[in-house]
């Protein structure tokens, strides 16, 4: 009798914003495998136990947590936002592909989370109001010139651009290229929000327009949003701006 | 003194998946706004006011949420999955945009949700493990011309695409014209996931090549997701196909 595996979804970091249904994944798990920093989130029972790891292990984490639901124990493989987007789903997926037969025995059940860019479209009005996509900027998951093809095309389209993984140390250069490919096919006038740590009590929530984009305001825990050239902006004079992409296309007509 | 218009998102439609943070929005508000299936999620106490529309008045119910906010009402604008994504956030943003003035000092609080998109991965496996992409299929909201360019390049884009409105009575032909754009670009073994209520006791998921994919299989509560060329499947003897994009991107080399 194999164990199940949970992958379970933290959601952006803030307690109210994990789902009832991760909660009760993480009462019925055992051993708990994942980065520390999302570990460090759950409260866990004096019999439930923590296997924390660096976060380039992805793999080899999945394989461990595999490997101990195959002798019987139900675990959980943690990831913050939602388990399905960049983060640990597709590495026990991977894990489980290249694996022993076995592993494909093992119950897999995923519990989906608020991912950043929900958090950070929350706090700043509805940017993701119309068509929108998801793009890492990790260069160590896909050569460079792919990224660049695909947010060429992405902002030919139209779409409201979210940025995963957006810069970090061994990755400086990365966002501020980006914006650069990014002004020769949008106007300089799009609004861009840096959204870190949404919804925790560190958050910041910057806006400014694409020809003024700062990398530096980024930082690893910064989900960064490029508007389309439909999202409009609304001052308000005693509340902060609203960002919002409308749900009806205008197209040259504004 | 004006009230609070809290933007609510329920999730996919399993209580367990809406947040605590999205609960206890519930519980400030005083009158409830919205399309009536997603206001019947709802436990309300006897002292709560459901106000029920129609699916195609969202302008007209963010400006009557609006006016009661003003009066020093607290009102919730209630949307099924995030209220960010394709739903009543950017309405009230419009609203606020093309209103009075006094509208822009009502607070406007998101509690971001599980979009559906994010439920059915779940529940196939990890097909939005990489770059991904949503986008409506409803031409209600933009030319029919923009949609197929769209799809063209997230295709030559080589993103995952998830479809959100992909049929209705009213729009019965473009779901199947939409599988014919991406056929021209992408190869016929991609996966197409049919997600059905994810998450729900009608929950009914569905995978086939999108050489044969058929829109019969959508309604109006399908989320339909085409995987990228990069998406692979895993058999499994005993349990359902897993569905995933894996992390690396592996391009020309598999």
């Amino acid at each position: 009798m194999t164990g199940t595996l949970f992958l379970i979804g933290t959601g952006p970091g803030n307690p109210e914003q994990m789902t009832p249904e991760a909660a009760h994944a993480v009462e019925k798990a055992e051993e708990f495998f994942g980065y520390f920093p999302y570990l460090d989130r759950l409260l866990l029972r004096g019999d439930q136990r923590k296997i924390a790891s660096d976060n380039r292990e992805e793999l080899d984490r999945a394989s461990a947590a595999l490997t101990r639901a195959a002798t019987g124990i139900n675990v959980a493989v943690v990831s913050g936002g939602d388990p399905g987007v960049f983060a640990m789903a597709a590495a026990v997926c991977e894990a489980i592909e290249k694996g022993p037969a076995a592993w494909r025995d093992i119950e897999i059940v995923v519990t989906p989370g608020v991912t950043a860019m929900l958090a950070v479209a929350a706090r700043a009005g509805a940017p993701l109001g119309h068509d929108f996509c998801a793009i890492s900027l990790s260069d160590n998951l896909k050569p460079w010139e792919v990224i660049t093809r695909r947010l060429k095309l992405v902002a030919e389209a139209g779409l409201v651009i979210a940025l995963y993984n957006p810069i970090s140390k061994a990755r400086p250069w990365q966002l501020g290229k980006a914006f650069e490919i990014l002004r020769e096919v949008l106007p300089g006038t799009v609004p861009v929000i840096f959204g870190r740590a949404a919804g925790r009590p560190d958050e910041r929530i910057t806006v400014m327009p694409l020809a003024e984009a700062d990398p530096g305001v980024a930082d690893m825990a910064t989900c960064v949003m490029i508007g389309s050239p439909e999202t409009r902006i609304i001052a308000r004079p005693n509340l902060p701006d609203l960002v919002y992409t409308p749900r009806f296309y205008a197209g040259d007509s504004h």
